[in-house]
């Protein structure tokens, strides 16, 4: 009897010992420490943070992040593009690396979360694995993407698609993104070798916020990211008469901004026409000349689409198009679809290893769904190159790119644990 | 039978006679060549002419136009809110001036035609006057009032309208309405002393383009202005939530935008559903943030009505409201009306003076139609204190506030005979 308590209580302390094994998590409070840490470069005395990038807010971030990962025992690189790369070495130095990371730019006007947390949780899961002297066979890159916001810059550049005529988008900084590389210790004359080759990393991760309400309304811990929709941008041009509002009757009026109006409508109407999950916005209107007192003789309004198939973004536009000229035809006025150079492909993240976070998400006891991403994100363009997974967090009543911005200290460690714990799995698993 | 024949030649000279003096006319090149010599006031290396209120082509010009109106013998006053005011004595000093006039400041971008016909015309009849050596009953007025594209602000401080909140409006030049008046030989000071009181004038005529197409497509040569219509602006807020478009679901949206659109579209259609010839009018619209990949969280769009009765402004507002409430509460956002403090009420002109018009034109051989201004004037002002009419000449394509803006020599000539006439024809019937 007592060899068989001895036996029970042997084996229950060895469960213990496998279960906390097993159980390697991150340090929440640490994490979340972090990120109000990272959101004091850029705090203004309204206690809200300005960190567009470029500015000196974003350098003295960037300069704190790079000291972080050498602080972590790695070495630190930037590319031409200025992407941070921090590498941990791995066991097998003939390994491609497990790279994972975000971005800490932020819109103007944004939150402490977006791009942040995935920031700050690589760092994380760099930390938790130095304390667990923990070294796995690949090695382990943190990638800090510079200038997310204004054109997922730093990813695109890796991916060998960053053009000549982006580098003169001048953001709310005033820099240009040319001259904003160069600030931030990139150099523009060698950008080609910021490019990564097919297979120059193993795989892939991003963890990032929702950004949109799905998974708190449905009261989920993670989201498996399928895919980031592809985008298509268009200037809607409508050309009417600007003429004197009080001295044109009704009936003789060329009114640009009825035509563009009438437009909006429709863009929503055949938009919710389809099955689906497509989306199509008009976010920005311009009338001129603008007066109250003079119908509007020419409008300009954007017309935005996004899906994760390109064939129907092709298909809601042409529907678009079809209902907008019989519109302005209607109205007496012409319109011109004129396409921007934002357009993006849809980029599906690697079933492998959406399998991956799935099953590392249901090891940890979180619930979770698989489900795409209606915003654009680095992993759109690492994907091209890479094997890529993403890993949402609900975001506070779906609100983002606003000071409003909130994800709770436990969804962010739910996320780095499913992140670190994908990473692992994976350097089992890759070659 | 000689006597017979004398007798008939007799009758025949004199009827002449009598004929030729019942045809006082303009000089019609004469008239039209000072339209080009004040087109020279602004003229740029473009061919166009700018000459908004207070710049120093305003005050070239109307230094200009006072020169002239002395070296017509008249005695010139600029009064405390600069409008020029130009005497020329009648037979009887007891009675009360017979005023005629316009403007000859411009809109940004604007014709040569606006106000400037008038004021030119005014100069034509005085001229004509002169040379004739005719000499009125009544003492005759040239009024020029100054800044009446900036808000009617010469015949407003007659009026005794000219609000101190009115003053510090900024004009394109970058003179406030304070600065300019001081800068045209006002006195900010003293415009209490430009107030009229009700019956200082025995009349008042305006002579302008229609600035609308009405008689051009009916071939007519002369409108007798009813009345000007009176105008209401609001300020129409929409407020919904400003959220990521890629991540926010059709179905989730608070999108303002959405909600402006099928506003400006009930503008119209609401408008259109009542007899009459009101007009309602959405020329200004702002969305916030205003970027193509953000559901807009704020719209500000403008709304005018004008209408002859203030009844039907009201009707008209009334329904266009209560619609735009229906179309907020379905799209999930809110709205609100805020009116403006550009409102004026309609201003009839005097039926006695209409008919005298009417006269005059039928007299001329002339065709003609009673109709309502849709634009504002000085006379609605001046009708505050003083019998008032107003005499419309066509506007080619009904072009107006535009370098487009044209009217024929002819078309010109034929309005200033009919002011001349009228003013020859209410010296005889005015005490």
């Amino acid at each position: 009897m007592k060899q068989l308590l001895f036996s029970a209580l042997f084996l229950f302390c060895f469960g213990e010992l496998l279960a906390q094994k097993d159980a390697l998590t991150v340090n929440q409070d640490r994490l979340e420490q972090r990120i109000f840490d990272l959101a004091k470069f850029g705090l203004q005395s309204n206690g809200e943070t300005e960190r567009v990038a470029f500015s000196d807010a974003d350098i003295e971030a960037r300069n704190w992040v790079v000291k972080t990962l050498k602080g972590f025992g790695m070495t630190v690189e930037i590319d031409p593009a200025g992407n941070i790369i921090g590498t941990k070495s791995g066991k097998n130095a003939s390994k491609k690396p497990i790279a994972f990371g975000s971005h800490i730019d932020r819109v103007p006007h944004g939150g402490n979360y977006d791009g942040c947390v995935g920031s700050m949780a690589a760092l994380e899961v760099i930390e938790t694995l130095n304390e667990n002297e923990l070294v796995t066979e690949h090695p382990l890159q943190v990638l800090i993407f510079p200038n997310e916001e204004g054109g997922v810059m730093g990813s695109r550049a890796m991916a060998g698609n960053l053009t000549q005529a982006a580098l003169s988008v001048v953001n709310s900084t005033g820099y240009s993104m040319g001259e904003g590389i160069m600030r931030i210790g990139g150099d523009t004359t060698k950008l080609d070798q910021a490019k990564q080759e097919k297979g120059s990393l193993a795989a892939f991760l991003e963890l990032h916020i929702e950004q949109g309400g799905t998974l708190e309304k449905e009261n989920l811990d993670i989201g498996v990211v399928e895919g980031i929709v592809g985008l298509k941008w268009w200037d809607v041009e409508f050309t009417g008469f600007a003429n004197h509002a009080g001295t044109t009757p009704m009936n003789a009026r060329q009114d640009a901004l009825l035509a563009a109006a009438k437009f909006i409508v429709a863009v929503n109407d055949v938009t919710n026409s389809f099955e689906g999950s497509q989306v199509g916005t008009v976010g920005r209107i311009k009338a001129e000349p603008g007066a109250p007192n003079v119908i509007p003789g020419k409008v300009t309004a954007s017309l935005e689409i996004r899906d994760l198939s390109s064939e129907v973004i092709a298909k809601v536009y042409n529907a678009i198009k079809t209902k907008t000229e019989e519109i302005a035809k209607a109205s007496n006025v012409s319109v011109e679809f004129k396409p921007l150079d934002t357009t993006s492909d849809p980029a599906l993240t690697t079933p492998m290893i959406q399998d991956e976070i799935a099953a590392s998400a249901k090891d940890l006891g979180l619930s979770f769904k698989k489900m795409p991403s209606g915003a654009g994100h680095d992993s759109q363009d690492i994907s091209r190159f890479a094997p890529a997974g993403m890993i949402f967090v609900p975001s506070k009543g779906g609100i983002s790119h606003s000071p409003q911005e909130f994800t709770s200290a436990e969804d962010m460690a739910n996320g780095a644990n499913v992140l670190l714990k994908t990473i692992l799995a994976l350097d089992k698993k890759l070659d």
